[in-house]
């Protein structure tokens, strides 16, 4: 784009302070940012950054005295960046619409108008795929699944048998979907393999990220409920149910049988336990280990998981160890001087 | 399926309680279950849900006086559910016997009668199959490999060359098998590649999750025992030797050189350091961080890990110690009243 | 091979100590050598296991007393070692050079001389390969990327369009780079997706290990440096900077915006939390969670990470700590019988 700051506020509807005259010829974090570039504040966290920077303008939530370049005032600048990203950023070329010649699609199978199916897809008897679906080069859907409209799925994704998307789901590269679940029976000695029969739904506006695993129910269904989004190596066993605009971010890992309410965070590295319940909006933080159920709107830290406040008040309790101990030989000393000085012998012996 | 509580308590070699002309058409939990479909109770912890289910029927260990619905008493109501599944559930849908047209096979490869290659299925130079084996599209074997009777591949797994698969062997979609070992040495300032020539070899009867990875060794070989099973997303690293019989849970790292016995646990998330050795039947609860040895039956908890009771026992130190902390203050004033009242100017400077 | 140590001792600089006629026909580690088996001492954990190896030969750093076989002594055993499986043991067997038929390529796409396409690759549009590029069954290239001279890509890899790698990039089976980063704004209560329209640019010499996720950029570049490598089931969230020269062990995951120095080292299954600075040569232990930058050279430990040794007086204060608190115990019943005798009502009420 070759456009002046002046077109991206009227675009936006931004209010200008500063130079609108300004040209501006691409987009950068404030501190990347070159002059000619257009970059925004959005994070406080990143304010530090803005006397340094040498954008060409910046979007801001209100106008600041501190801003070296000139100012878009919006009301969201994070929002408003994406806005513009999407406006003027590189369009994905997806594959071509229809089917790719080397794939290779089985028998009585239902694919949606305007769909694009990608090189070396293979697609398993009976499945059903809406319309405008994508399906990059190398993904292997099962046979009897069923893809709801505007489906997303990149390269080389695994959705094994009868497992089912809903609309505008999307997958990124890697993904496994409707695996066996890890159950095993010890009888005689070997892990004798409890069939998983069950299926995998995934619900509308889902996103599961680059290698995140789902496994299928043993029986009935592992459930991902509308708009949650999963990051990349998550991993979700058996008959787990995902409620509805959770997120889980990337290396999660959630036990068999475990029901996440709405609204639920789970930061990176977190494990929960299997058959737990965590309700609605729970928030657990990064590599906390869940092993009790967790109360609607709870928030929980470490491993094992407690109350966020009990569990600070134990990590600053850990910090002072060393020097409590110390306190407490000290009592022990003076303790002995004034038993000696009143010549006690009632001390306890340890 | 539609028929009866006793045609499935004949079919079991079970014992009815209740109306044993009770149709049954599906299978369910005990808290999905609808009327006409058959459920379960194994696990105690699912036996609060026994009084309000809805099932046409449970199966179950010992008559109960709180189900509602007729029962079907057998030794393993577990076991005998995953029969019945087996029996009466859906059936996978491999690929065809033979080789797809679409799959490239090398040079001097032996493929056992009855096997079934799918599309997009790689198979290099010299390897050989066996029988009945069941490969499922794009999945990419190396030459040099061996696979015995009867394995299952399922979807976009990697093997790589010389790699050796025992008979029976399950690998869920995305796993990775033969990868080089992280191995490296600094040398002027550059991390030098250290060749990883050797090779994977995984016993007869054991399961590989989904994305999971198996490094080759970097010379010799990295062994996964018979019977072993490995969830998904779990890391072996080069030279592990993983025992026979063992379960090692989602999302587990075993660092190289490491060595388990038979019939060791490690729960999900738990990371081995190297050049350990895991004795027979040895337990790691959930997230723990292993930095040594462990004994036969050993059972270890925490970052570090401990024995399973100190490990406790430090737990609950830990959520007294702000108490604890206050305890100490109090103690201090005391004695300083003490001493105060003494006369004494004898207490040593912290 | 079948040599003598003196061949072998020649080939290698290295100088004898006891029978050189001795024939040498394999390698194995100390532990696993049989008799004609060249092994080597280089970690000194092995050491324990000198005196009882089978092996024919030994690789030794200094001649050493406990040895029972004939020794090499050379500079360096490891790295010797590593040059005789380099020149000695087995030859990848990469695919053909050229494209295969199966393998599907984009218009516009450059393909250097000596590059080797495997079947069922899949390479996007304008997409640019550098010379003797290998590129193993199965792997998808989207388009507009560039990939440098010398890389190695095995099977069922998927790199996103517009990403670039350097030279002599090495990807293991599975991973997968410029995968969308987990970017969403709650807006009327649903997870909106933040457009994720940068790239990943690793750089020269990169290793990259199997099931790896590396995220692209919200805007402008996730980066990779020189030399650093990264190992199996690692997650790099969008827009991380990660310098030359790192080390990041299996299962570790960096959250967003997080900048790495050169020579940093991340044990397995570390956490990192976003938008922070680790300086260059810091080094973070196994399963350690850092939620705080760290300097240049910092070592942390721990989840929330700290200073190493200040960590380390943290776990013992923690095993100490049920004692600790009987201390107390028994401070608090002395005191009160001093209190008693001195006619004390003085006690502080708790």
């Amino acid at each position: 784009m070759r456009i002046t700051v002046d077109d991206v506020a009227r675009f936006l509807g931004g209010r200008v302070v500063g130079d609108g005259g300004t040209l501006l010829s691409g987009i950068a974090g404030l501190t990347e940012a070159k002059p000619g570039d257009l970059s925004f504040l959005a994070n406080p966290k990143y304010a530090v950054h803005l006397p340094a920077t040498k954008a060409g303008a910046v979007l801001v939530a209100e106008e600041r005295a501190d801003c070296p370049a000139p100012q878009i005032v919006v009301a969201n600048p994070d929002h408003a960046f994406s806005l513009l990203i999407e406006t003027f950023g590189p369009k994905p070329v997806h594959p071509a619409i229809g089917i790719h010649p080397s794939a290779v699609v089985g028998e009585r199978v239902a694919i949606g108008a305007g769909a694009r199916i990608g090189a070396g897809v293979v697609i398993g008897e009976g499945t059903v795929i809406g319309a405008n679906a994508v399906i990059y080069p190398n993904t292997v859907v099962g046979g009897g699944c069923t893809l709801g409209d505007d489906c997303l799925l990149y390269a080389n994704v695994s959705l094994r048998e009868r497992c089912r998307l809903g609309h505008r789901v999307v997958v990124q590269p890697g993904a496994v979907i409707g695996s066996d679940g890890f159950g095993f029976v010890l009888v005689g000695g070997r892990h004798q393999k409890s069939p998983q029969v069950g299926i995998v739904v995934v619900e509308d506006d889902v996103e599961i990220g680059a290698c995140a695993c789902i496994d299928r129910a043993r029986f009935g269904v592992t459930r991902i409920g509308a708009g949650t989004k999963i990051d990349n190596l998550v991993q979700v066993a058996h008959n787990v149910d995902v409620g509805s605009h959770c997120l889980l971010v990337a290396q999660v890992g959630i036990a068999g049988s475990t029901r996440l309410g709405n609204y639920v965070t789970l930061a990176g590295q977190v494990g929960l336990a299997g058959h737990l319940t965590i309700g609605d909006q729970a928030t657990v933080t990064a590599q906390s280990g869940v092993s009790k159920s967790v109360p609607p709107k709870g928030v929980v830290r470490g491993s094992p998981a407690r109350d966020y406040r009990a569990a600070l008040a134990q990590e600053v309790g850990l910090r002072h160890l060393p020097r409590t101990e110390e306190r407490v030989r000290q009592l022990e000393q003076r303790i002995a001087e004034l038993e000696r000085r009143l010549g006690s012998g009632g001390a306890p012996t340890p």
